[in-house]
């Protein structure tokens, strides 16, 4: 069965999956965190202006999520952490947060560096200037791994572009067309510039049917899987719970150092 | 040993000593309940504003610390909850928050009541239009459980009163001597009238040296145990242990109804 997420990219082998709530340092660790983050830091996270409103009226577990983040990314003395680039001011508090730990206890916590893929922000097919997002809710505005080749068919079709027919890559001027051909060289393993080369003389109703198999060829096989995945519950509640039987052996020694340099026991 | 715990009015038989940090169901509820806190709803609690001062730039822990207290109380689905009175605005964030939880999952936390003592405020020996603190830098302004008799009645003989002679009961006029009769009738166990009443004739000197003898004579067992079971460190470890162990008892199937309630397994 180990085949099955090794096809998803994912080797438990490797890869520890688990459900954070079942890992309850992650939460001890965050609130001890929360003691060493000032409240003008959160508030400044543009995450934050952006989600609560103008009158920043959140709930305080939005407010106070990147702290439990910086626990998430802590308790393990991760030294990186792969990255959207919208987070990045997010692994920048739990840098900070590692240097103030540090600072009163030594040396402690590794400063964690961002890991940024290439494509580093996916833009929406409804609207190019924002983010594409799961939360967003037009459905047709984001590409679901678990989207069927009709709904991907669909939702390319009807992606914002222009009134120039070419494929060119211009994020500021063109950026609806320009999003596609960032989604198809990531899909496709390929830059920017390769892309735009091979799809020399389509119009941008073709080239929309080009990036959606494109799409469809990465995501098919890997949509199988999560089909036959979630079709066997027990085996992914086993892989969960040796999962989180495995972090906590990791989380527990650091939790318990904390715990003793702060005073805790 | 148990016996010396009896002494200071605590039966570890009946009452649960432990640690909070060793029962990690406490953050783990506390950032449940963060999320059904809304940010106002925090910022205009009254410890706040004093503690964080002008700008709000207290701590995120500072912050969230009555989401914790929440957290505290209702993972043993209290009924009663014993509070001063300066802290039974954040005893009302937990009847709120208890009430929002039970409103969108059915009835599960008791809306916790306060026990208010009949002396609900305790002043600063300096200054008393201020409360009594233990991290009040002026030492001299609150007494200690662990004071020797020497220490608090040079603290009462320092004590702030005013150019009156008499002991009288006049809270708003004679805020000093008042507070002196509260103390003296919370540590003796009779009304303030009767106070009143068994210091005819006394002056203000007279009369300090009096509360300082009640004083005394309450908190010196209490003293007095307290070191002799500071020498045995191994037996406080242990109750404090076992208490951890019988408080998880009773948290553990709470938080695990709340976990089934919001989803997280």
């Amino acid at each position: 069965m180990t085949a099955s997420l090794l096809a998803c990219g994912i080797d438990p082998e490797r890869s520890i999956l688990f459900q954070q709530s079942q890992v309850s340092e992650h939460t001890e660790l965050g609130w001890i965190l929360g003691c060493f983050t000032s409240m003008p830091r959160l508030r400044h996270l543009p995450q934050w202006k952006m989600k609560s409103g103008k009158k920043n009226e959140g709930s305080v577990g939005l407010f106070t999520y990147p702290v439990l983040q910086s626990a998430d990314i802590l308790l393990y003395k991760s030294t990186h952490v792969p990255v959207g680039e919208d987070q990045v001011q997010h692994l920048e508090l739990a840098q900070d947060t590692a240097r103030i730990f540090n600072y009163k206890y030594g040396d402690f916590f590794p400063v964690p560096k961002p890991l940024l893929s290439e494509t580093r922000k996916i833009k929406s097919l409804r609207d190019p200037t924002a983010k594409m997002s799961k939360s967003d809710p037009q459905k047709i505005a984001s590409i679901n791994i678990t989207d069927t080749p009709d709904d991907i068919i669909l939702k390319f079709r009807k992606a914002m572009t222009d009134f120039t027919s070419e494929v060119t890559f211009d994020p500021d001027g063109r950026p609806g067309v320009s999003n596609m051909v960032a989604i198809h060289a990531a899909v496709s393993g390929v830059t920017v510039d390769e892309v735009v080369r091979q799809s020399e003389g389509l119009d941008t109703a073709q080239y929309k049917q080009v990036v959606a198999d494109a799409v469809i060829q990465t995501f098919s096989p890997i949509r199988e899987e999560v089909e036959r995945l979630r079709a066997d519950p027990g085996y992914l509640k086993e892989v969960l719970s040796q999962g989180a039987e495995k972090a906590k052996e990791l989380a527990i020694p650091v939790y318990q150092d904390v715990q003793r340099l702060i005073g805790f026991c």
